[in-house]
């Protein structure tokens, strides 16, 4: 049965299902525009640990289970985990997935991860080769500062374009339809389209919405074109972490391609902050859409508040070593379609 | 339909088909065991850049070139690319899918990578979802050590257990049954298993041979519970890069747990190269068991030597963060069986 519809998207006809979903965030994410959504906010992003890294593992960790827990689904009964994070070598997502023990796939698309998962894990179980499986996709802002930035203890001061990593974990758990969930029973992944690496010259490593924007652009419209679906047939547009300035690029690059995004759109990382909390351009991270989706925008299909959503992740490819080589910052998108069925 | 049988282990029953493969290593590995076998070889393993990483970026895009021009088939036509590298942020998939343009999934698992990226690319192909699709690993010698070890600059010798990471590339093209191919005509793929995280708490960094023997072995221990298969109706059982002292940990492991791999086992990362050629305990890195694969075991399957192999990738998911605070090395390992079809 051919699954593929157009040049880049593919049908998840059996439609499988968003059992649950579990986000733990650290305090400036609980704090801000969706304060109250999110399963746990930490008070300490050290999380009790002896390190940053080994916080973020145990937060992920910690929203796995959750997302079990919810779902009434024991760990062990968890065929795969697909799952990322922004660390060198994954060390978040492997080393929890060593102490959780489910078979495990390791993905790296940097702040794409969450659709990554998402597009696979749905043809895991679309195709029968498995279910139920967990997505995941974690950021720290602490890990990320000193891996990708500079020491913490610097204090250095952002640019009015950069982005705050999102200290927080996501994971949704999927499975075929025919099993009953506590926690949501109502959305399915209907649809994704495999992203494409753009890259229109952007090196300003602090300028990282610019950078993915027109990936995000790219791949609308590829699903438009491959669906035959218009803009106007989604409820709700979503990308990653395109941050303030980002999400201006998007609207402005969707218009002259024709396509009008006002109205129906929203930008994870311009929208997890509230501007009182003084985070320049918003939030980023491979969390910040994976807490986003988990704690909000599932929580709204459910109630009926929106029915059709096209949840894109967007990612900056590079690395610290390609842009002192004078590399420029490539951007990819991934992007699901989450449905409501009534 | 369910396509998962057993625990952890995924059926594609139409069967997909390997329709071309290519390799491009440097002057040590051309010079090696399979010496002849490879499709390039490289004098200057900075293949004329003016960074190690833009080589081996140039040696993967070379790979994944060629695996398309031996098929016949366009760049463009290619409906997804599934592939990773040892570099922090991939940097060398990410920017060679750039200047590809092909739609991406990138995949971290470490030197697992080449059996992770058969194993979602089958699923992609077998679904009905994409084809044809691309799957490609690399490793470079002067790019890893950089990253993971010390600067080339210090000339550091390497301890008995070390293995040296092989300068490689290795692509692979994937499809449904009813492409023809100029290149294989015989090659199948027709199941394979998702590596679980084994970590019995080796810490040398330079032992990762014996870091990655337990997940190898558990991996084949759930294969064959999975399909009921015994490891006598397979040809050849290959592990990616456990090295000589790996290996014979590997055939220790297995039997104690009454599986006998003598006879029919080969470690692609023990075979790549010479005695004479001193490097220790063999080769390694994510482009070793591609190179071999591609180079070598699957000229073997097409030419009817081998008619059923399992091909088992092998990854240690450390970095030198983890390391450094004390972490022990994770193991992963992912399979997929390959089969002679007349």
């Amino acid at each position: 049965m051919n699954r593929r519809i157009g040049k880049r998207t593919l049908l998840f006809r059996s439609e499988p299902r968003i059992l649950s979903a579990s986000a733990v965030v650290a305090k400036n994410e609980g704090d801000g525009a969706f304060s109250g959504r999110f399963d746990l906010v930490l008070d300490d992003d050290k999380f009790g640990e002896d390190s940053f890294e080994k916080a973020e593992c145990k937060m992920f960790e910690t929203a796995a289970l959750l997302a079990c827990q919810k779902a009434c689904i024991a760990p062990g009964d968890v065929r795969a985990m697909l799952a990322g994070d922004l660390l060198n070598q994954l060390i978040t997502a492997n080393y929890a997935a060593r102490d959780l023990g489910i078979p495990y796939l390791g993905l790296y698309g940097a702040c794409s991860t969450m659709a990554e998962s998402l597009l696979l894990g749905g043809m895991l179980v679309d195709g029968g080769y498995c279910s139920p499986v967990l997505c995941c996709a974690s950021s720290h802002f602490s890990t990320a500062e000193r891996q990708y930035r500079y020491p913490l203890e610097m204090g250095t001061t952002a640019p009015p374009t950069a982005q705050r990593t999102v200290t927080g974990s996501g994971a949704l758990l999927l499975s075929a339809q025919d099993v009953p969930s506590p926690v949501f029973s109502h959305i399915v992944l209907t649809a994704a389209t495999i992203g494409r690496v753009v890259d229109l010259g952007i090196t300003d490593m602090n300028n990282m919405g610019a950078a993915m924007a027109p990936a995000c652009c790219d791949t609308i419209l590829a699903h438009l074109e491959d669906t035959g679906y218009s803009e106007d047939e989604f409820d709700l547009i979503v990308s990653g972490d395109l941050g303030v300035f980002g999400s201006e690029m998007l609207i402005e690059l969707a218009k002259k391609k024709d396509l009008h995004l006002d109205g129906r759109y929203l930008d994870c990382g311009a929208s997890i902050f509230l501007p009182e909390q003084n985070f320049s351009c918003g939030g980023s991270g491979a969390g910040c859409s994976a807490v986003v989706l988990a704690g909000e925008l599932l929580g709204r299909i459910e109630r009926n508040d929106v029915r059709r959503v096209l949840f894109l992740a967007t990612g900056a490819l590079m690395s610290p070593t390609s842009g002192m080589q004078g590399e420029s910052i490539p951007g990819i998108a991934h992007a699901v379609v989450l449905e409501r069925r009534d």
